[in-house]
């Protein structure tokens, strides 16, 4: 169970929602546990979770027919599921010996509608959701579809849902949480692996297949790549080039792959060959700044005083003027989960948040410096996710 | 260059518009070659290219201010940069030896604007752009900015846009092709290392990480990829399971990863010692479709046509009851680029189309076998983008 239930009923409730819709692949994986490939992987696949907020122990599944071989393999639990679209599958005879091919040769039987508002029309009637209040994730639907909908149902008042939904995705579950550290340690690795061929002369992109394929080797998929070596390293997004290393260069890494749908996000820092006293005084003030995050963290700090904690302490550490506008923010489903910690938030930490926290410098034409970590908020305190905490790492030439 | 040109003024010109704007990641790169990161691997990040229809050679971007680094270092030709939200960066001095830093501390100097739909209206205003018809891509907007923009620019008639950037799309330029050329390899030589470890006792999740491995030494990233053995291999969107391979099974990839941002979708079928009889005649029936398919391919040609001359085909060629939706699809930046190949299509094959054709057959229970190539519709005739034709493979056990 990815979905923390009672946050989502408790804000179904505080909003005085009859249902909630999921549309966009993160929170209809997130609310019904259901992976659908198309809509993760490709525009204009609709899938929909529907959840009324009484009365129903899971969600409703609203799909296309052509993959309810991933309902069926996945085991989804779904309170219905509604279908639609054309798809063509040979059953053989009734002797089915496999539980997930009875499963589907079972979904496949389902009625079909014309489409996916169809479909989902359908599901609501089903549920008697005809009238009151329904949240309805507006960032999967198209255009056209809030207007047919508003059309089918004229009675009921459509609230626009994604932002509750973020706000129920902040607080992790253990499920969750297991994902979101497993993702961390391998991002981990990913790096210990790319390190492990730096030297004069290898390249940005040879130590980005050397992270990837560890990441693959461990089962979650590339995403974030950002390697840069040198003055390259002060490039924020920085994606890998030819640029071949040299002795003395920073390599900045910002990286993190998909584990189970599930993001990572951490930075790592080495220098080829001996570092300076200033890169070593800098990375020193960065990191400082991290732990101290790291120490105040508690369920019930405002996230602007945790800003302020952080951004203060890298000053107080040597870095007199360092800004920022944010200085870490949650991760999970996506690589932006709530809450954003920066000077104006209004959230306040909650126990189950996991979060990266991070404070990067760049000097353009010189070299970028920063600690990023993942941490997770307990009952009292918060932990550190990975097994290091970001030393500036010296690389033998 | 990755955008066609020509195809889109044609198609401004025929819809009378004065200008288009991209707000999805595909069409932002598409039509100004601008990848921005957040955008692709994140949700809520907004970067949009507006390209007038009269006296302008290129679009304008507007974009974050914590993603300069990457207009810069990417070298995008823009018509003008339009910057919202903060970001703190050091610059050093001004003697910056490289041309990337120079830009991009020249980026960093630009005026700020709050937030995106600001940005979008200073640009807009900028070229002039204050009343007359403007195509906007509906599918990378917030609900909240289309009734943002309509207050702002009361005399424009906003007109959803995504069909005609996506009808533009099913083109590819010169550019595009040897992307796409060189995915399609990325995907067959996957496929090859995958199957160099297959024996009995394999898993599925082994045979993807060989597969993704090889895609990730090749720059290309990890999507599409379906991989199931025995009766697995029947499941249409299968994910690697920890079921082990055995003698006699099937083997079904149906993959394909990103270069350079271009995708590829093929699929190879291997059974693990010899083929029965039944396996090869369906598989070649399977086959003989999609190269009925790649022989009457050529400019001019109806979509729907092509449909019916690969599902008869099939038929003929020993599966009477052959029945499918769909027989493939156009690729591109996105999985599913236009036209999608099925019975009720009203669209014409034009030169410069790259579409999968496929012809997958699944009996639940027991096996699912599918030919799939990626063509590139030329002048007259259309070619084969793979080195191999897809041959159901026999491994050594």
């Amino acid at each position: 169970m990815l979905v923390n239930r009672q946050r989502l009923f408790n804000r179904l409730a505080a909003q005085d929602l009859d249902a909630i819709i999921a549309t966009a692949p993160e929170n209809v994986t997130y609310l019904s546990g259901f992976w659908a490939l198309p809509q993760w992987i490709r525009r204009g696949s609709q899938t929909f979770a529907v959840w009324p907020a009484s009365g129903h122990e899971m969600p409703s599944i609203v799909t296309e027919a052509s993959i309810l071989d991933q309902i069926a393999d996945q085991a989804v639990n779904a309170g219905s599921v509604h279908v639609y679209g054309e798809c063509h599958t040979e059953t053989v005879g009734c002797d089915l010996p496999n539980e997930t091919d009875r499963r589907y040769a079972g979904l496949l039987r389902l009625p079909r509608f014309k489409n996916a508002t169809n479909a989902l029309s359908a599901c609501l009637e089903q549920a008697g959701l005809t009238n009151g209040r329904i949240g309805i994730d507006e960032s999967g639907l198209l255009l056209a579809q809030w207007t047919e909908l508003s059309v089918a149902f004229p009675r009921v008042q459509w609230v626009p849902a994604l932002d509750i939904l973020r706000d129920v995705r902040a607080v992790k579950t253990q499920e969750e949480v297991r994902r979101l550290r497993k993702a961390a340690r391998i991002a981990e690795n990913s790096v210990d692996a790319a390190l492990s061929i730096a030297k004069p002369g290898a390249s940005e992109v040879e130590l980005a297949r050397a992270l990837h394929v560890r990441t693959v080797l461990e089962d979650a998929s590339p995403v974030l790549g950002c390697i840069g070596t040198g003055p390259r390293s002060a490039l924020a997004n920085v994606q890998p080039s030819n640029r071949l290393l040299q002795d003395g260069d920073v390599i900045r890494f910002d990286v993190g792959g998909r584990y189970r749908h599930y993001r990572a996000d951490i930075a790592r820092m080495a220098v080829l060959g001996k570092p300076s006293r200033e890169l070593c005084r800098v990375h020193d003030a960065l990191r400082e700044g991290v732990r101290r995050g790291l120490e105040v963290l508690r369920p019930g700090l405002p996230v602007a005083r945790l800003f302020d904690e952080i951004v203060g302490t890298v000053r107080r550490a040597g870095l007199q003027g360092y800004s920022r506008h944010h200085v870490g923010h949650g991760i999970g489903l996506d690589g932006y989960d709530r809450p954003l910690i920066c000077a104006d938030s209004r959230h306040v930490i909650e126990e189950g948040m996991v979060l990266c926290l991070e404070t990067p410098h760049y000097e353009i034409g010189r070299w970028g410096l920063q600690a990023e970590e993942m941490v997770l908020v307990g009952a009292q305190d918060a932990e550190l996710m990975t097994r290091s905490s970001g030393e500036l790492i010296s690389v033998a030439p």
